[in-house]
């Protein structure tokens, strides 16, 4: 399933998880209901905000179970008129699906190509590195370019969100801990990235990150070693990759990262980029004001963002 | 006044909030009740939970309004009996008092004898890293040594705790932006943080970063500019300096922080280390199971660890 976060554009309220049935956007908390009143579970129904949270931050902070229930929810939905609980695409405004992870944990070089366009050496071991939540904006949100930068640069990325609290994994389990997919567009002032040797402050600027459009589950993504990752810029297709060259995969970044730092259920991980960012061309391509960025990855969908001067 | 977390050891609930009086720890909300019903406010009282939260994890996201309670229910309580809300300092478990920061950002090299010692050059920005609440614990609690590392080293720091919304601050007003102070230890698996060009691997492993033992707020530390402070191993003096020699001070970072990242109430701003880290002696002294690692800032009081294998 697709699963998404929205505020119906009529009546705008605190954002709320949904899911994608066909073109339409439904409310998941509220087929949770009709399912469990299928059940005749009405008094889980009547306390539906106790045990399955409306509420983005709080949705994936129940880890696996409130997905699998989510899972059935949506299950039910596709077999039941819900006319009463769902929206046009065009009537809601999609949201970064995941506001507020405990952690965003990105991979640099974790593409050969990618790391010899920066003239890195190829890392020995995932290099690691943060944002903040203050970074992330949704799929219909502008990015927000800094009048600190002149260097604002785009990245795709497959980007996973851990599904359940995860600590010393071995990457043979991994895919259990991982509720599913989304794209995110790892943006990167490389002015304010390589003033210092660390790259935070060049990477979490504000409201600079689009993540989204939705989270696919990790049962339809398929595998998520070998799907296609594209970016362009004004229709200019500039990468064009897969994650089967990925030099950590999804399973290894699992394993090593979990090793160190326990994951919660909602934290996300940006699993580096392919050659084609802006500042690895002939001239450099930087980002400018009304710029249109483009992230498609299979199976997943698009996720584009207008850039604009703040 | 100093802010701190707390259990009482007899009967273990939720981590609350509680500020030192004299010797005694006292709970907070309950001062802050009878700070209202001294007011004849008994309804807010009654609903103390939705005005003033015991819960340390959302106390600092009341931002300077709930300080300034705080700060007014304190002095209340040093002029009533509050022996039916206050423990022996040994009846109870003081804790990391900002538990849950939505972002730990730390300064790189921000002492020109600590850059010397890492021979690295002196900054032209404050390096921005970070770490995340993963690695917090408090004045009672182990540091745990990762077998991946045997590299382990201790910083001390000067800590700025964000009192409310930071967002383009100027210098000049930066202090009314931090609700206080506490001590950082910085603790670095120097092996982790080097092998690879971004440090964050060897910066925020599980449990490893003793912050606390209290947040003495901003009207009570004084100048945070020129206060003393000093770590120890087993009682060796190893760093010893003033905060007047931080190349970029607590104002300057401020500002230049929040020029690019929005910075939330409970946010933690880990100011930087002085020479004398284990690292840059020669040969260089890393610290083991059972050391005692014990820092001391000036006007803030003593935070002292021991370390154990995981």
């Amino acid at each position: 399933m697709k699963l998404l976060s929205y505020q119906p554009k009529r009546s705008v309220g605190p954002p709320r998880v949904g899911f994608m049935l066909g073109e339409q956007v439904v409310d998941l908390q509220q087929a949770w209901c009709y399912w469990r009143r299928s059940r005749h579970e009405n008094e889980w129904a009547a306390a539906a905000e106790s045990f399955f949270p409306s509420d983005p931050s709080r949705f994936y902070k129940g880890g696996d179970d409130i997905i699998r229930q989510a899972q059935e929810a949506a299950a039910y939905a596709e077999t039941i008129p819900v006319q009463d609980i769902c929206f046009d695409r065009d009537d809601v405004r999609l949201l970064t699906p995941v506001p507020e992870p405990s952690k965003i944990i990105c991979i640099g070089k974790n593409y050969a190509d990618h790391a010899a366009e920066m003239k890195s050496d190829l890392p020995d071991y995932p290099v690691l590195f943060a944002k903040f939540a203050n970074s992330l904006i949704g799929p219909e949100d502008a990015i927000e370019k800094s009048s600190e930068t002149n260097q604002l640069d785009y990245e795709v990325e497959l980007t996973a969100v851990v599904g359940k609290e995860a600590s010393h994994v071995k990457r043979a389990n991994a895919r259990d801990y991982i509720a599913g997919y989304t794209i995110g567009n790892d943006i990167s002032a490389r002015d304010l990235q390589m003033r210092t040797p660390e790259w935070l402050q060049g990477k979490t600027i504000d409201r600079s990150t689009p993540v989204g459009p939705w989270v696919v589950t990790s049962d339809e993504l398929g595998d998520p070693g070998n799907i296609m990752v594209r970016s362009s810029v004004n229709k200019d297709v500039r990468q064009s990759s897969s994650t089967d060259k990925l030099i950590f995969d999804v399973p290894y970044l699992m394993e090593f990262i979990s090793e160190l730092i326990t994951l919660n259920p909602g934290d996300l991980i940006m699993t580096g980029t392919p050659k084609g960012v802006g500042m690895g061309m002939d001239p450099p391509k930087f980002l400018n004001d009304g710029d249109i960025v483009t992230m498609d990855i299979e199976n997943i969908g698009t996720l584009e963002n207008k850039v604009t001067d703040k």
